[in-house]
């Protein structure tokens, strides 16, 4: 594929500064860059390779005011990474399509395949199991008695969706995770050894839903546990029995949710947060990397950090002091010394 | 399935409080209550809902002493939570059973199998692999060579268990687990390169063990890693090589055990918990969520919490104190003005 | 396989302190020793045990300077650890050899597979994917379109490789680790959803290099993930998209790297680190397990501890302060107090 500045911009509703006859052929990243290629400015940290890229072609948002002279032709977009991401999908090498049903799979005779689903070598339907339309399933998938898959989904090799557990439409699930394993649930006995609660419940991932590979979510003990709607989700994280995820929100990788928490809509978790278990997360709070929230959070829209989490700013404040904390040592050490030298006198 | 709230009393030796004729036929979780279904009160978090449930019966415990009014009958028992999970086993939908050896499973001439086992499609049992009676080994399973599974254990699909590991009777692996993969061990060589240490060792599962969701244990570099009786284990955890759980410890989500530790038992450990290599903790200890315990632990029974880890009501002290250190370099400033006037009078 | 002091001391180059005649038939652990067994001692803390060990014969550094009588004959060698490994292998119990195309795999006809490669049941080579001479790849392994695996690689049960992406030559990769993952990058729209940003890169991991059980390495947004030569990962790590780990790095347990981070070579990260998104560390970063790194670190060679992780020498003297915090605040207020009766006077 080859295009020029000026069809380019077109294409993304922008405007051209420089040489709108300028061809691409490729895309690289900015500080990458290359002749011939597109590259894409949005995150300040890279604005330094603007000035020197060898790319041909660079997408800047609108608001963009270069420091410096640009050698590159920009395309002022709206919001830049978003308009480089349909670039990207029309440069990507297409795969060859996986499609129809491959040999030695598994099909239960009551499970349910829609119109064009891809079932892959060696996975497995289980009974009254079903699979919707153009639903993609490569191979060595595992699908439960009673599970659903909704339309347009794909179930990359490895996944394993228990019993009972039910996937919209639109779904993405990356290699190797497991939805609707057991909750970690066990009454201690008199003896001090553990009876296993029964989990009978199961896993509801609503539409537009996307997890990682490895990623595990529990069933729930009673009734569902619930990923909903648009909710992005990286790779191993644990998602325990009966929480409740909110609409959009962000999971990175090795986060963990424990049992019957509720975390509001639009939430974002930097990697290997930890939330408690049996909270309510207010919706939009976003937790920096490897925070803890012990305790529920009502206020919405917060930032948070640290272990225990507290409030971003006042976190930062306490790490900025808690550094000198040798030195406050002195301090006070000296301030002993002064203050009997003074009542020595 | 329907039956009287007095019925149920007799069932678990309980006395009703309330209407003995009351039907359930459903469970549901307190908040969740509706008419007709039987539910549960054993958290105190959750006692508000006791008052307002919709729920027609609520187990509690003999102790409970109300503040207000209830309208659902109670049956007051010796633990509502033990008592419920026998009725949730009652209630929830049983599934089709799996029995006998599917079609394009792979079985060594020499492997031994168990009367009545389950072997489920596309799994893999290699040379003089073993498994015992009545145990369910799911679909995409691999059973390495002279790997022995004991009686009534539950492999769920797409396990990995390596050659010369153990696994006892009464155990559930969950899907994606892998036991007896290579310990984590590397010699330094002068060039700065590593050079892999073979781990010839294997894994030993004890009894009544549960291994949660895309869990790894790796196998020892020579003995046995070994889980012990009726130790439950959740998702995605590590366990290292060399290492001892001792019985009945419970270990939380994404938990990590570096190699070579002791493990005492009755041990309960929060999601995220990391314990360093060539400890040896005492039993009964517990650890907050995100603790990470740098030394041995002596004595048994305590509670511990942070990273590094610290006795917990230490832990909470200083953890309170912490969130003031702005205000205290303040008032350390504040002291030396003070005194600095004071030296000048 | 039985061998005497003095030819074991032959083979290692050491020299025997002690009876050369004795000979051993086994390996175990120095706190484990029994007679006929060989031991080895490198780590300090287990000094201990070679005064009291059962073993007939233990490897010690040549620079070991017993404390006590020891009754074991002793082979000195220039590393203990290193020799031991050595003797490791021989005595370690060798598998059936699995060889050749097994039954029930799926082999694309445009597939190419090398000279001596161990195909195993279920497992499945897609369109254009390759398979170097002498590799081994295990039962219920994907391989992914256009993939390339080296020669003389260990691909364990359940490995996932998805499309494109290239391991090179003497790789392990321990079961259920998936290679390849679309790494976890969305925009977000106007209306609070998230759009996919196509994932069109790739992950290379070059010689050498071993991955442990179900770990996930994602795919590059554009370009590269790349784990570079004689990089050993552990289990259950996480590796975002576009990241560069340098050679010859140690990841344990657990540990995550943010998206387009790039790890200098020689680098050590202990269990359950955190490495945030856009940053570069210095080559021979160490960092201790739990920290999490929020800035790039130009400086080689340091170690590191904390989350947020400052450097290691002054973590330890803030951790010891910290620790006392209670207690200044009791001389604070103290000293606030005896001012005020000076004050007052």
């Amino acid at each position: 594929m080859q295009i020029s500045a000026g069809d380019l911009s077109v294409m993304l509703n922008g405007t051209v500064e420089g040489d709108t006859a300028v061809l691409v052929n490729t895309v690289a990243k900015i500080e990458e860059g290359k002749a011939g290629a597109l590259s894409f400015l949005a995150n300040t940290k890279y604005e330094e390779y603007v000035y020197t890229t060898l790319s041909s072609v660079v997408l800047v948002n609108r608001t963009f005011i270069p420091a410096k002279k640009i050698n590159a032709t920009l395309i002022r977009v709206d919001d830049a990474y978003v308009s480089f991401t349909f670039i990207l999908e029309k440069f990507s090498n297409p795969l060859a399509i996986s499609e129809g049903i491959e040999s030695n799979v598994f099909i239960d005779p009551t499970a349910l395949l829609g119109a064009d689903v891809y079932l892959g070598f060696a996975s497995y339907v289980s009974k009254n199991a079903s699979i919707g339309d153009h639903s993609k399933i490569y191979p060595q998938v595992f699908i439960g008695q009673q599970a659903k898959i909704g339309k347009n989904c794909i179930i990359y090799p490895g996944v394993k969706i228990y019993h009972d557990c039910i996937i919209g439409d639109n779904c993405i699930i990356h290699a190797g995770a497991v939805i609707g394993s057991d909750g970690f649930g066990f009454a201690p006995l008199p003896d001090r050894s553990y009876k296993k609660i029964p989990q009978t419940g199961n896993v509801i991932v609503e539409n537009n839903v996307e997890i990682g590979a490895n990623t595990t979510i529990d069933r729930a003990t009673m009734g569902s546990t619930i990923i909903r709607n648009g909710t992005k989700i990286d790779n191993l994280v644990q998602i325990a029995h009966n929480t409740d995820i909110g609409e959009h929100c962000i999971l990175a990788g090795q986060v963990g949710i424990a049992g019957s928490t509720k975390l509001g809509k639009y939430s974002v978790l930097g990697g290997q947060v930890a939330i408690s278990g049996h909270l309510v997360i207010a919706e939009g709070s976003q937790f920096g990397g490897q925070s803890g929230a012990l305790a529920s959070i009502t206020e919405p829209n917060k930032k948070w950090f640290g272990s225990p989490a507290i409030e971003l700013r006042n976190s930062l404040k306490m790490i900025t002091v808690q550094r000198r904390l040798p030195e406050l040592l002195s301090r006070i050490e000296a301030l002993e010394k002064e203050l009997l030298t003074i009542k020595k006198q």
